[in-house]
């Protein structure tokens, strides 16, 4: 931590912040220049306060020079974090696919999307029963029910589940179905949610808020990954701009920055970050060729009767093509769509 | 709802788009431009689904026309909402003060600021108990000890408490301690969690997420109001832009937006929308000025020792004199800080 | 500036970072902390170039402590830049109030408009003659005919004349005509044209450009400062953000914290910020309250046949009214709509 | 364009609205709801202003439908625009290469890199001679004798020269050493450079503003084509957002989004859209796969010495080792780095 004096501050109103510093346990380093006076704060950043400096007489600004994460960062573990969900390798060199329709909305529905989705090349499925909707008159998932046709389409399908948690009470109910627990973009910030799916130990897919910064992304994994379960994937799904052409703006930065920053391996949402099924299969290619370890893609059977997100969704044909081309891709950068190299 | 077709749309699209609408219950009306063709869907465009047009051939967008809330609309409900809360009056022609730590931190903490800004003109008190923090290694509240403080902080001063709630299954705690319930930004689309605060049948105080459109605002607002809960206040608090001058930035045009189109009190937190306590003031007199019904204020003991929220605390002496600004602007656009009016 | 070391960093690429800084005639400053190692360069930071340093093996960050600009700085000159236009006192006690259409359309329109808000109570005229339009199809100004029309109407009223410019080419022209240049938000950065209205010696009244920082604003009064031009008026207009129920977003906050940063005078211009007359009002009277020295207000004898932002022009009644809200707002805050004081 | 009336809109109000279309030239057509009426304007809505609309009573909203630029548009023109560039096709199958320092700093300095990208792969050089800079006290270029060094670098390695224009007066002169007139971001909407550009009949590289929407994008190209000058390239160069890791926030989704919307050629700059080196090729590649027809790179022969964008050129090696990328991903999407195709 680095605090900035004014340029007009006094001897005296330096040596008050020393000596808090001190008082703090920490040591105070001095940098006297032209204009100003900077404290560099020696010890453990984390454990004091930026805050409680901004009052003190003569400071004008100050600035965090640790990262506040620690778990998440590179920094602190330098190698990829990899683990196995039913076989398939996430984090390594295969790219992994998870497809599916947003809401589980009936057993032809679920069951013909998912058979569709694993012909075509997905590893995982995707299916929301418990669905965070900004109306309350807008459908809320089949619950339960949901997950009970989730249960049958893994059996059918062979491939593991992936679907949303919205309430820490739910815990018990969806790890008895769910391989992977999906923490939404909208939840992203909900600690007692985070708390719960780190103490779970089970697999999580955190997303990015749409209003969250990297740095705060990182935060709220290192909330789960305090609680000692280390398989998290992180989330790219779009961020909330002024630009309205499409449903948010996929932040492709992020994936090279989150890559270079946390050894946690980075998928992304290329249909909630566009929003619009059209744009779907160019982002995903965009996407693997920035360096994601993984997608996520909205699939119906009929997306023009989904009961939601039906205008991102990929008819199935459409998602095919989607794997073929991102195979493509994969191979121009050194990756594979083979998921358990 | 319009549905837009493309340009080159031809009558068989057309004439699909319309059976389309006709099977779901509604009308289609034509509007032939030289350009292209405009279909508008009668009825209740709440029950219809707008994305599973977009998927039809030839349709190029689908434009809403009814306002996705209701029960929040002043076009449902044109008086402004008003109640009583302990003898104050929210919603009223009296602004209400609403004043405290950011968490409650100790007990001389929060009896020495209470008095204060309770000498200094606050109706209310606020302070947390449960923190929702950005890091899992900073404060997170002192709980229900924290309740018990501000419970004794009622009986002293008299005022009603405003505390943050969390998680659903702190209601029956929370209920017993607060007199309005806070629904914090990072939880405003925490739909479990609306859900439980609606049921609870307790007053509200719902704020805005940093990066929640004024329309979300009213559609969190909906879901509490679908319970029959009607005492809830919104919140202003500064939404995350590109400028980092100020940790937030004060979307003083939502006051007056808001006030158009919800018959809810809005009240405005200058703490949290600029995140530095010099320009807390002035902007306190800003939102009262826009026409806020009432003002949310970080006010600390000893701010350069707060455990939270240091940076935009004020002093009691500089509440005071806020206050006494407030008062002059509050008389200047025909308010009072008079609070049972 | 503060270089940050990455925490693995070597004491050889600690050392060649040193010598680039000392070989750069300033002088370097180690803080060895527990996990990294800072370097404070010591000097006139604003001759070195930060990025230079990025390249160099082992650096992790570059951190700028001085202010970018200078004679704009209140650490430069700490007393408000004051200066006088045809007898009104800009940067005083006296509030400013610029009114008049947005375009120049006719001469009925300019010279009813013109009177109307000098009977309101407005002490200066706005009427662009030269219009910057997104589209190339739109009204684009009436040209030197405009800037006659305002000539007639400052000879009627008494009021002098703030109008637009929009290229260097025009300066010749436009300070014949005007007794203060725009320069809109727009051009901001069009640094060919700041460079030729700091020449010009002429008052000038700098928009803040709807993505530009506080700290970017400022450099671009720099620009017209350092040709020696002193009398600059910066003027809030909105930025762009996420919200669409309003054209901008007002920055509020960008008052208070203009008003610290410089000594220069600060105006608001409610109705760009807005982009709807309905709000105009509350957002008036909101920038007086949060400290600012003037508002420039769109006035059109009948908006609804404006041929450029009808929707954000108010009927000269209303602003009768707005000016009548104003200035019991400014007398709370201690100022007056007296410009002569 | 469609008008939506308030839901307590009399007869007469609708009647109104509805004379005020016809007497406009244009047909209303009257879409009666359950909550509100809706009236279609008929005809060529580029010839109305929709503003005039708002301040008629009983009316709610107005919504453009027609999209406001018709050259630019893929509707008015469904083919890709392709033109040559010294035997360079740009716009069709081959990827357009761009590559050079930011400013040209000296003889040495510009022809060492140009020679290195030309090795690499390069087609084109860029350069800037006029630099817009945020601060008064940066490197401003070194204006003519910065071309005439382009010139020999173009006689030299045989590529075309882009290079920016920041001033309608510099026109002449720039198009006697330039191929292709490059309009910087923050000139995207100095519309006296857009005509001046559109009437020069030059190649035009029109760099999107990092506050632009798509919209605003092509609106700002239509100013060009209006001219007849057809030769026109847009470029993505990321946006300005709240996230910080970057410097700008690269919008992917404008790749496929301006595909579809326009049949200009479109290509990307990962320099500035992420501003660090490191991010650099991985947003390349992102680019090429997402669809863009060519790339403009920041290289530098000594980025730590470079007097501008340092932070975020590529040295020659690392410009090498893009191209080699690219090159398999180009493929991978079936386009190729033959410009010549």
């Amino acid at each position: 931590m680095m605090i900035i004096m004014q340029t007009d501050a006094t001897q005296g109103e330096i040596g008050a912040v020393v000596e808090r510093v001190e008082g703090s346990g920490l040591r105070a380093h001095l940098s006297q220049g032209e204009e100003r006076t900077v404290i560099g704060v020696v010890g453990d950043g984390r454990t004091i306060y930026p805050d409680q400096f901004l009052h003190l007489p003569g400071v004008d600004r100050v600035i965090p020079i640790s990262r506040p994460y620690k778990i998440a960062s590179r920094e602190f573990i330098p190698q990829d974090s990899m683990f196995t969900l039913d076989g398939v390798k996430i984090g390594a060199q295969g790219i992994l696919l998870i497809a599916g329709p947003c809401s589980v909305e009936s057993r032809s529905q679920l069951l013909e999307t998912a058979q569709a989705v694993r012909e075509a090349g997905a590893h995982a499925l995707r299916g929301g029963a418990f669905k965070p909707r900004t109306s309350p008159y807008s459908f809320q998932g089949l619950g339960e029910a949901g997950l009970e046709l989730l249960a049958e389409a893994r059996e059918i399908t062979g491939m593991p589940i992936v679907t949303e948690i919205m309430a820490p009470e739910h815990i018990p109910l969806l790890t008895r179905y769910a391989d992977v627990l999906q923490v939404g973009a909208r939840n992203m910030q909900n600690y007692a949610l985070l708390n719960a799916v780190g103490e779970s130990q089970h697999p999580v897919l955190l997303k990015r808020s749409m209003m969250a910064s990297v740095e705060e992304l990182l935060m709220a994994a290192e909330y789960i990954l305090s609680h000692g379960n280390r398989r998290v994937m992180l989330c790219e799904r779009g961020i909330r701009t002024f630009e309205t052409s499409t449903r948010n703006t996929t932040d492709i930065n992020a994936l090279p920055v989150l890559k270079s920053l946390t050894h946690l391996p980075v998928l992304l949402d290329p249909s909630h970050s566009t929003g619009h099924w059209e744009y779907v299969a160019a982002i995903a290619r965009a996407g693997i060729a920035a360096g994601a370890d993984g997608l996520i893609v909205e699939v119906h059977n009929h997306p023009s009767h989904a009961m939601s997100d039906g205008a991102q969704s990929l008819k199935p044909e459409r998602f095919a093509e989607l794997v073929h081309q991102v195979r493509a891709v994969s191979e121009a950068v050194g990756r594979t769509l083979e998921p358990t190299v």
